[in-house]
């Protein structure tokens, strides 16, 4: 897989935030980004749901924390990373992802409905996933599969203490004692 | 677009799923599908939220609830509808989604941790969109994404009371009296 995606979850505040962060988080791991950054408290919880995530099915993202996405955008910037930031009211990611893929840093900004301004203006490119409202964990897997041309629904994780073995029907499992068809 | 979508949630059974679940209903909407149908306790803020959006930004999605998956899976069967259910120890989606596309009727199946034997069993085809556990948000995107061959992303709505105007930075809203930049 070519480039490398670090995602930065704006504005994970609350306690509602949380599910959807916690997809967020998994999902930026199984479509190969390589760190998802959440703004907002140190959650204990998804610290634990990701690392137990990397721990049984192969390393994959990094989860960090920051206080703020500012100083985070700054210091990517200052690595040569570029910023695209999702956003309904941004320009189509279909007339866009070919100039994003000679980008080989990315930093992926996913939000929530109401993001500064200030996101919009440091951003490189602002893009849209349709224009229509959804969701950041879908605007998330789209980018990601769009970016890596679908070779990340293959990737393999270092490290697995399980591995599926894809069946028709039931569940297969490498590393388990039994195998379970249910 | 080729082909139609109707999809299932499977397990909408407690508060803990709202947000995920309108998560998944506004993606069914933005990624052209065009029923959702909620397994589980009719949920009002989720028709509002379906509703307002359908409203505001075009008709869309059709929201619809059930007890129980079962009768509805044998209903669209009878409809001549293909059962497509997305699970991670299912058969990868890169190497079947050609053949998926040949069925002009998809009902897809999407659920959470936990989904019955009998729903593998009845299904015409279990398929994983990678072999790693994440969200029934992003699969659902991914699907409709492949399904669709991208087309989804420029799907008009029809009747909308705001449309945007993609923009490189800031927000433009057609529809609306004045044009906000931020």
């Amino acid at each position: 897989m070519n480039g490398e995606v670090v995602v930065l979850r704006y504005g994970h505040r609350t306690v509602r935030d949380e599910r959807i962060t916690s997809h967020c988080c998994l999902v930026a791991r199984a479509f190969g980004a390589g760190k998802i950054i959440v703004e907002g408290f140190e959650d204990e919880e998804l610290k634990r749901t990701v690392g137990s995530v990397n721990k049984n099915w192969g390393r994959g993202v990094r989860l960090e924390f920051t206080e703020h996405w500012k100083p985070v955008l700054k210091k990517y910037k200052k690595l040569g990373y570029k910023v695209v930031h999702t956003t309904m009211y941004g320009l189509p990611l279909q007339d866009n992802i070919a100039k994003i893929r000679t980008w080989k840093k990315v930093l992926l900004v996913i939000g929530s409905q109401k993001v500064e301004k200030e996101v919009y203006e440091m951003s490189d490119m602002n893009i849209s996933i349709t224009l229509q409202p959804h969701s950041e964990v879908a605007a998330l897997a789209i980018f990601l599969h769009e970016y890596f041309g679908r070779k990340e629904l293959g990737k393999i994780f270092p490290g697995a203490k399980l591995n599926i073995m894809p069946q028709k029907s039931g569940k297969k499992i490498e590393g388990h004692k039994k195998f379970s068809d249910k």
